[in-house]
């Protein structure tokens, strides 16, 4: 006896769902079903939406965020300081901008040094940053990467790169807002005791 | 000084994944940026599985599993046995062959009774049901219905339709496989009681 499957069309929508991040089997399967049965589901909007994100939107070629076809809504704007914010991705451009206290200019490397996964400094945007600050009279370069051994080696070399240019800043590393000691490690405790302030 | 944010038409993505089951507003917005950034990421490849399954697969008018353009792999094959199970949700066609011990056909009833939610036996397929039962030679009708409310209350109503016709017989109620006495709860242990065998 033949075995039977879902018809072929929804194994592969299941194997594309399948696919994405977070997406396991049984989700893709139930995503899969719920979109050819659901009175809500609306498979061909989904569709479209895909393609038309897909074709509309590019990285910015100055600061690599999110660009639509009419340009870049953080580089064409002509208000915002002259400091530029220096991110690994260019999803981490939204977080800073809705803590509220940056209003200068951003710029995305687009992931960090990291010799053992063969990512090398020509591998980021580094070049695109040195260009800019030629280009663009920029007063400090704050340096916004992960707290982590590759964020840190790749804040470092930035720093190197560019401390004869401009003033180079990084983020404080310390405790967490809202976080008690006791849930604090002993090295974020170590940085917080370094970078302590006078009251 | 203008929020900052996503392109429209990353936005309008967000909003469809979003409406997913099981995908929450940031696994939504996680999984467009994948889609736009990850260099094994194809949009326009599952934007076609989408529109191709949408296009080719319909419920099967007969016995309402999935069926494509080639027809139902249940129906269309005659080596199945004379007995019908009946189900409520297509969905629930494949957990059932995947266990192996059925050989018949189906009868997807495509929900339950549940006056609370309006679902009346209008709603449901069993006028199909009935017609088949007239057109086809079933010599067992098999409810395999939820064993909750709802579930029961369906059981119920099919049995006392369907018992003048052929025989109607009811799924187990018992402990799950692999289940010890200390997880089952009192209603499932009562069940397991009732429909006890000899050895």
């Amino acid at each position: 006896m033949p075995k039977i499957e879902y018809p072929d069309a929804v194994i592969e929508l299941v194997q594309e769902l399948k696919a994405l991040p977070g997406v396991g089997p049984r989700s893709a399967e139930r995503i899969a079903i719920w979109l050819l049965q659901h009175p809500k589901a609306s498979p061909a909007t989904l569709s479209e939406a895909l393609l038309k994100a897909k074709a509309e939107v590019q990285a910015c070629e100055t600061c690599g965020f999110f660009a639509s076809n009419d340009g870049c809504v953080v580089c064409e704007h002509p208000g915002r300081e002259p400091v530029l914010c220096v991110v690994e991705q260019a999803t981490d451009v939204l977080p800073m901008e809705r803590s509220g206290v940056f209003k200068g200019k951003y710029h995305c490397l687009g992931g960090r040094l990291s010799p053992l996964d063969n990512v090398t400094p020509d591998d980021l945007r580094i070049g695109g940053l040195m260009a800019r600050l030629e280009r663009e009279s920029i007063e400090e370069v704050i340096l916004a990467l992960g707290a982590d051994v590759e964020g840190e080696a790749t804040s470092n070399y930035l720093a190197d790169l560019l401390r004869s240019r401009c003033q180079v800043t990084r983020l404080a590393q310390g405790l967490p807002a809202g976080g008690g000691l006791e849930h604090a490690d002993a090295l974020t405790l170590a940085r917080a005791m370094e970078g302590r302030r006078g009251l």
